[in-house]
């Protein structure tokens, strides 16, 4: 463990984070308070805030967005221009409850994807490019679109 | 009235901004030629354009997108990654017609939604994450999905 | 044909990428490995992959990724917040199949959207805005929706 990664680059904002071993970060990044674990890569233009929690091997894409109250599992793949979200009523200032997020082991989350507060997402699910996720997706599960839905014969997910 | 915010943070861009006071803005950041109200904050990864207007006590959450012609009230929250849009013809040369776009008081944009050039949102309005917005959104009312719409029950917004 | 854009901006990472003449690219950029026709403009926020290619007089928006596998015409516009795909099964390892994708001339995709990968976006049409391209869109057709369908009385795109 240690608090910084394991690369060198320019414009990175990073602050009391606590990385495993030979973690890779990319440029324009804002990272604080977070836990990345060995090996994982983050790409530009990402923001984990404080209290999100990343295992091992994990490949969190540009452009995404972790929030507090996510904890994602090893071998996760989180593609580009992903959103987490952890409130169910938004506003600007006052009291709010947060809402958890899980995305379990070897879990694949596709690009441009927005996940609702307190969804998990099973292992080794697969969510589609550009699903609104609202609900709990089942282990090895492939869902798409708005709301994500299951797809029929995928169930078994992508390695079928 | 101020051509600066409230902080220092590394990594901005900042041209031409009018600032009420005690506006927050982090790094990671392009806003030129708008103006942001007092007491407003603007998360990392966003772009402002000119002629933009942020009322008050706003949070504008990180990778959003603000552009001309939008006007946005106070006490309004805007989601991260969220699309304002001003055109309706897309192209990369010539004239083209602004479609303005207004947020209203006390609105919710849920993160990842994005709006249609032309479009009014009406004071305490919700729009849900991952929505798209095509018409206008009437005061109080919740509406999610794509395109969005209204939903049932939960007219009275989200304070219901 | 130059290593540099034709202008100066802070904050920007470009790494290994061919520029025509007078392409101009804002702050907060990752650009690496891939060829920018003349007369481009880049926004900030923007991420192009190794081996991307765009072509000439093509507006890049804000926020947009485009990746390795994507050749994109003359005159294109790319909005906001745009994604594109070129891989089916996203993992965080081991082997994967490239799946290439093509903008031809004219075209314009609209802000939020995002582009499955192994999908040709016709000369002239017109991607809505947060569409999911999932399949081929004819040249001169309007798609809208998740995922896109083209939009009726319509198809002669956005000149009609």
């Amino acid at each position: 463990m240690t608090g910084v990664p394991a690369n060198d680059a320019p414009y990175r904002m990073i602050d009391g984070v606590t990385f495993g071993d030979d973690v890779i970060v990319q440029s324009f990044v804002n990272l604080y308070g977070c836990r990345i674990g060995a090996g994982s890569r983050v790409g530009p233009f990402v923001e984990i805030q404080r209290g999100a929690e990343i295992g091992r091997r994990c490949k969190i894409q540009s452009h995404t967005f972790v929030c507090e109250g996510v904890e994602i599992g090893d071998d996760v793949f989180i593609g580009h221009n992903v959103v987490f979200i952890n409130d169910k009523y938004p506003k600007t200032s006052g009291p709010w409850i947060l809402q958890p997020t899980t995305v379990e082991d070897g879990a694949a989350v596709g690009s441009g994807a927005v996940l609702l507060g307190g969804v998990r997402i099973g292992a080794n699910a697969l969510v589609g490019a550009g699903a609104v996720v609202t609900a709990d997706v089942s282990a090895g599960a492939t869902v798409v679109g708005v709301p994500a839905r299951a797809r029929a014969g995928q169930g078994a997910g992508r390695c079928a």
